[in-house]
């Protein structure tokens, strides 16, 4: 009998291809019976995400996680593993996230649903989304699926990211200071490194143009929140990633005007859920027939 | 010197072809000199809409409007004077509205709006559009808009028209019932007739799935109202246009369950200016050249 690989839902393990033999474990509770001979382990996703687990599987030559980030687990990673990360799984979700708060802010949505609770039908010109010049700081996979959103709504997007790929049209970040005061939309979709820390401060945003929008739905600490508050609504934003974060009531971003916050959620919808188990299932197509699996960050042995 | 035409914005009367004598009136105080030899007309937009001075211009071969409806113009237009429209000047702005109304109620965002106002930080998984089936309900250029801006977020859109197109993939009206079981969204972009009125009712509102959302983006009776509010939330919306509209403070639309109300805002942002000022530009340019005007409504002679 095959070794087992162990997968967090049962939808992956009636679609494993011949060979495979899955084993659901949803990380509710000890793993079933055989797990200890697990050979891949896909850690299930959310709370109960069980990394203690792996240390009760002495034949596991793969781990695979459905987050992007991978740090976490490469403490508790026996030498010679093979770890692979969940890039691209919440790219959907963000991008769909990011166009969202960008929509809302232009056409003025959160006011709208302050009359509606006022019960005050009081129409008015917005803002639009055509015809903005979007500035996407951070171009990678996100970012690439935010701009593909974008275009059909008869906007510019202009690509920068921390190094120049001039065969992309991706500017490097050199470039930011000279490309600011065209931006009527910013959108950050930068990691959290201390490159990006404050990369958007009080010069940044000065640059910016009167009522230009910063998204941020990277990481809180890439924007000046002092510098932010600072503009006093000059600049606007919409922000789904704060620093502090969470925003502690009280914080004056909840009441600066014409900023828009969420509270981290842009990745997590019901997108991830198919992405996910259609990952799970390619990736164990690829395990049956001795393909390199995808998303590698750490090679096995 | 050549005869006038009257056209609304300074711009236009810069970018004017040679041979074309343009006369600047913006709709306030009377029509400037001259402008009783005018030979064709181009509308002000907005309130300013002016269609007495038309009575003026005994000299009239054309009028044009910048709305899509033309009907009020019919009345006052001398025989023989052709009618242009604004048709398609609004679809951009209608089209980002409807998606803005989508994402919106998808994203759950009047919900963060309401936890900003209470300085609460809870997130929580939402729905999403990414996987939805998406059916337009009077598909034409609106709805050829709404399609194109939809496509990239990992959509399938089914269109549905009065009348089967197969040839561009459209249903006909009649396959309305097979199709409404199998929808996420319903977005209504079709126009007021005794054919259209009520046409979503209670019947086909009891074939839509739990959760499922209407938008509604072009005009009101078209969407039962009566029908909505018995759903109880069942159904979610989200209407820009409603019946009765205005809706009046206390109508119980303002507070159903799951139904969110903006007040007749779609066609109006800031992308319509530079769409009409263009338009206007090459309707001068065919004007100039004697190439037959774009939105012909009503034949001059």
């Amino acid at each position: 009998m095959a070794d087992p690989v162990l997968v967090p839902w049962q939808d992956n393990a009636d679609n494993a291809p011949g060979g495979v033999r899955a084993v659901v474990y949803n990380g509710e509770g000890d793993p079933p019976a055989g797990a200890s001979d697990a050979v891949l382990y896909v850690v299930p996703y959310g709370p109960g995400q069980r990394l203690d687990v792996i240390a009760g599987m002495p034949r596991l030559r793969a781990v695979q996680v459905l987050t992007a980030g991978y740090e976490h687990v490469l403490g508790v990673l026996p030498d010679g593993v093979a770890l692979y990360n969940g890039r691209g799984l919440h790219d959907a979700s963000t991008a769909e996230h990011a166009v969202a708060l960008i929509l809302a802010a232009q056409r003025d949505l959160p006011t709208w649903a302050r009359d509606q609770s006022a019960h005050r039908w009081r129409p008015f010109y917005t803002r639009s989304l055509a015809d903005a010049r979007v500035l996407i700081v951070g171009y990678g996979s996100i970012g690439a699926a935010i701009e593909a959103r974008l275009l059909p709504f008869e906007t510019e997007v202009v690509r920068v990211a921390r190094r120049p790929r001039p065969g992309e049209g991706v500017h490097g970040i050199a470039d930011l200071h000279r490309l600011l005061p065209d931006a009527d939309v910013v959108v950050l979709v930068a990691p959290h490194t201390p490159d990006t820390e404050g990369l958007i401060g009080g010069a940044e945003l000065a640059l910016l143009p009167d009522d230009a929008l910063v998204v941020n739905v990277g990481r809180g600490p890439v924007l000046d929140t002092g510098a932010l508050l600072a503009e006093k609504g000059r600049v606007r934003a919409a922000l789904d990633v704060t620093d502090p974060e969470p925003l502690p009531a009280g914080h004056p971003l909840w009441e600066a005007p014409g900023v828009y916050v969420t509270p981290h959620v842009a990745g997590g919808s019901a997108t991830f859920y198919p992405r996910a188990r259609r990952f799970i299932d390619d990736q164990l197509r690829r395990w049956a027939t001795g393909e390199p699996l995808a998303n590698e960050v750490r090679a096995g042995r």
